[in-house]
């Protein structure tokens, strides 16, 4: 039996693999975040990382997880008491719930079963009962990281519209910055945030927010308590190409790095890759027989695939065995899920023969471990690509 | 004139020059940080933490800046309307303040002239007319990083035990930690606050909060909203080596080999170090003929000198010049001090000669720009070594 | 088309993937060498590297490639006139016999189809007829890099000794040690050379020698002039820890690391484990119906499996678009065998997903090439593991 | 003590500190040395040594050590029973000179006292008397590492050319090149060697041959046996990118970085960097009332200073001195003078604080160990800087 030996395949959504360039870069010495040198380097990840968003508008980086972006969008938007439309795409959905929750915020919650998307229609609907225009913001997970499912941001904004709700549209995009389209100011979302360690290649450790023009303006006056997450001085000292507190010097490196792999290759081109990438797994997981957990083939994810184990097999005994036996790391089932599925990350940088090695590994860990499959998963794959 | 060639001297006072060997840590590949491989690094750093702390109860890291640690330690204590009693040591002092009142809290500012220590004397007195207990927390800079200016947290401590007064006791050891001895068990601290990039010898990147019995069993009812720098869910991770959100895996691997290097160091010769290196530094200066901020003989800081500008001198003229001649930088006068002081920043890995060169630097620099002084600062410095 | 985005897959059959602990371990910055620090490093990597030749004597590292081991062994034992017995069993010991006969030295070339290993029983036949015991040494290639073969080295010291011929053992053990069991002591090697970058896993610039005592007494008198690659001053040095000219430190660094990497994972283990991969790839050329160059069942190499290329095709064009299209390097074809075969290396730090990865990548490009082949292999690969 | 914590100041004249960017330039993943990848890299290292020699002429990349260039200048040039020229200006001429001889060449040891430079009117005054023209190099070092002495290269070609003299003339830059401005076209060198740890400010591994048309025509028909070191496949190689045999990749990373680091400051401006700090360095030792060992004013390097020990004090004993307590490692003195001085080297990425560090770490070992010396070295220093 292998014990790590060699090179680890970490395949699960995020985390992903960083790139060799972008971990020497991280590990240059640190220098003085008052000096000129850094004005230099923040100026350059804080225009470059507006063209990885498609915006226009200020993006602001903190040191931080993707949690802490959800509560910079919260917190500087609402308050206590406030009424949020939300939708169960899965877990993240549902902690993101949970964290406006704590911070007082009344939340709707459009049921789902997590295996499909936001559905425009649903939200539009909704709004079009809140006459009285309660609901301050729409709060979406792009890519839900716990299903796979993508949602359909830009039919949202329009639905939104449709019903000349004054609702702000707030976005979670911390799988699939970086991954898939994402086009901030073209889709109308006010706020969107991500984090370093999906499609930007990065370790974590850095959260980002990107804001609408209505979004500064309605932070100015409006929302929770708050000093960390705050925009406002941010903005203002990020001009100059500072920050209100030490920022993680060596994570921006790191963005540095990120940014030009991505802009070398083309977003495009990465989108591109990342959807060959993923028709190619899921035509694995069909073949071998077994369930996508995402029953919407319109909102199937290109950053992840969550395939549902058969009954009677437990999802984190099979885990365990590729990650032992293949050095291979899948994502887990998250709460209800637990044990239920597994989910095979291909995003980042990962390309056509990563891919094979993950799905020959799963391939073989079916076969090890006699979970019902065909094996022909792997050739499916290869026909993909 | 040497534009930054070679090596640079980074002597600020944090973020200080990190060792190699930590960069390296940083830049090997991310791991899985819901994986067994992880969960034995963060029971490493977790455990080890609490060595540098001193201290038997959780240590907790948070991806965030020292500003983001201060955040927690009011929330997670503190509501609206309370009242807390702190002292302006100096330009960090008044943030953390700012900050404070920002979360809506009351504070009662006992005024500095920024080259003092925290009286424990005065938080004595104003405890002791604080019949009503409304006073919640004292909260203290042990080393005021703006002004190198050190306060005596067991004293204080003792005078508010001494009127047995219930107010918790904060401490901000932001850039002490790791330099000079602090002791968070045995001096009665009930939230000590860190972060990376000072003693730690960190990249920035981390927030770390120490805590008490009682600073975990006030926070389980009282403070104010929150949810990123909640510390129950923490805590309760912890236990199992995970984490609420994805933790800075990158920054953890650095953790753990600067932990290494302290104790292989031991915390003793560290602190010694610090001390030797900072009365050298004081001796160069007064040979110079120069002011050291700190009016307060037992208050000096061992991990940095700051240097009262002659008057008519410009001090970020002065750090301008050093860093475009001599690639050496220097740390800033904040606010108040700005263009008056500059700060020598002697803390981390810094060692004699790394110390010689930047008193080099200073002295050299004094002669270019003709600020007043007399040339032998240099050679007392050699002296005390 | 992917223009070499995200991770590559370097299977040629050396330079092998250097693992991140070395790649990060050779970035420690240089010491002098002549200083305490250095010698400790030496003394351990001269103790470790013998574990891996299994041998008591001393082995000796050169700043220098594998070419400049075969010429220390020869300069070292051979004198313009000499005679020795070389097997042709491919490219490698064709370089090898250039090189010595540049020397000086005359060489008997058994001829071989590079298919084949060095024939003991032949060996043996042409000593016997050597009655005036003119061929001072038998000199062979245990893998021969270039075709995949590996020579049974016990075997031919077995028939040198069964002649009662005096002849020393000269081995190329490049591209075996570290990957392939070799025991230089036991299988009774004067001489055995390798290089850095194949099993050891680390980047070219180190080559090495095992000495056996009878050679170490006979280079004392014998052999041609010499200094650079001269053994008398370099053992006399080694024994303090030092060497008679600047060594590569930093590759030392890395060797260090690599000895500790293979020790960790086990010789028997790491043997295992190419065994394994190696008939893995086997099975998947012979499922695809392609031919596999080694012609003898007992000689299989489990350092890279050498592949012929079906009539009509060319190794090279194919090799090239591997590159292109799935970022998999390929080794070519060598002189005579140039367009006609293409070697897949699965040495060093291979393990199975990276094997699949790169098997995949065949059995896609001999699809896009329409290369004749049933697309069977990376199935029947998965079967061997 | 300070048990070597922090910086280690490495002032050894070589291997010289290596710039972080070349560190991490060396940490990155092997590639095919026989792909199209690694034909760019060594074309443009290849293009861009030629401009550091400064030459027209090829200039040769081998993996080895500055023994291993002297040895390639001479095997390619000279046969069994050729005489040399040579001048005794230290330790390195007289290891160049045993080298020679063993292979088998006869020279001529024009006798120094370790001193001095090699005198061209010396070498004018032999060639004259050597009217047969037996003599077939003459062969010389550039900046002897051992004593800190600069040879006029351009002067002796003259006085070789007023002679009209055939001999080639073969110069050791190992230390010189990249620190010093060399000319290898315009002064007239034939063959000029050098190695990468020293003004490359790489770490030890690469040998450099730079050739002359002149010198590239007799090796062709004349030189030694040969095969390693041999120039006529290497240059044929080099012409598409690739060489003969595996080259050091991870050293040719660095290569191209300390290329850039070189040509980004500016050739003139790095050699004016190295006298400035050499006349700061000399400075400081005439103020301690300490003997120079280069005792010619016209041939002080600006790469080491060499500084003679007071009677009845051992050099060694006080360079283990300053490396226990000031983490600084400077030169022994080698055979001859060993015990007798210590060299400071200030060659490579050194700076103005680094040598301040250096020089006070110096002063204050003078002190510790009672070494008579007067304590305004470090104030001398720095009136030069």
């Amino acid at each position: 039996m292998n014990q790590h030996f060699g090179q680890h395949f970490l395949q699960i959504p995020g985390p992903s693999a960083v790139p060799d360039r972008v971990l020497r870069a991280i590990s240059m010495p640190v220098i003085d975040h008052r000096g000129p040198e850094f004005a230099d380097l923040a100026n350059m990840v804080l225009a470059g990382i507006k063209r990885i968003f498609k915006t226009e508008s200020p993006v602001l980086i903190f040191p931080g997880s993707g949690t802490g972006a959800w509560e910079s969008a919260v917190v500087n938007l609402l308050a206590e008491g406030d009424r949020v439309l939300m939708v169960e795409t899965g877990h993240f959905a549902t902690q993101w719930r949970k964290l406006t929750e704590k911070m007082g915020i009344e939340t709707e919650f459009i049921a789902g079963n997590w295996r499909n998307w936001a559905d425009p229609e649903q939200i539009r609907a909704r709004l079009a009962a809140d006459t009285g225009h309660k609901i301050k913001a729409v709060m979406v997970v792009h890519n839900e990281t716990s299903s796979g499912v993508v949602s359909p941001i830009k039919a949202i904004r329009e639905a939104i519209d449709s019903e000349i709700h004054p609702a702000l549209l707030l976005v979670d995009a911390i799988s699939s910055l970086g991954s898939l389209n994402y086009e901030h100011d073209a889709w109308g979302a006010d706020v969107t945030v991500t984090c370093s360690q999906k499609g930007l290649m990065l370790p974590p450790g850095l959260a980002f927010v990107a804001l609408s023009p209505r979004a500064i303006e309605q932070a100015r006056t409006g929302g929770s308590r708050r000093s960390y997450w705050d925009w406002a001085e941010m903005i203002e000292l990020n001009r100059t190409g500072f920050f209100p507190y030490t920022p993680a010097t060596n994570l921006l490196y790191g963005l540095k790095e990120a940014i030009a792999l991505l802009e070398e290759e083309g977003l495009a081109n990465v989108f591109a890759r990342h959807d060959r990438l993923a028709a190619a797994a899921r035509a694995a997981v069909r073949s071998w027989g077994l369930e996508i957990l995402c029953e919407n083939e319109a909102a199937h994810s290109s950053v992840l695939t969550a395939v549902v184990m058969p009954e009677g097999h437990d999802s984190d005994m099979f885990r365990r065995h590729v990650l032992a036996k293949y050095n291979l790391s899948l994502g887990q089932g998250l709460t209800r899920l637990k044990g239920k599925i597994f989910r095979i990350g291909h995003l980042g940088q990962c390309n056509e023969l990563v891919l094979m090695g993950t799905l020959s590994g799963i391939e073989m860990g079916l076969r090890d471990l006699q979970v019902p499959h065909v094996s022909r998963g792997v050739s499916a794959a290869m026909s993909c690509l």
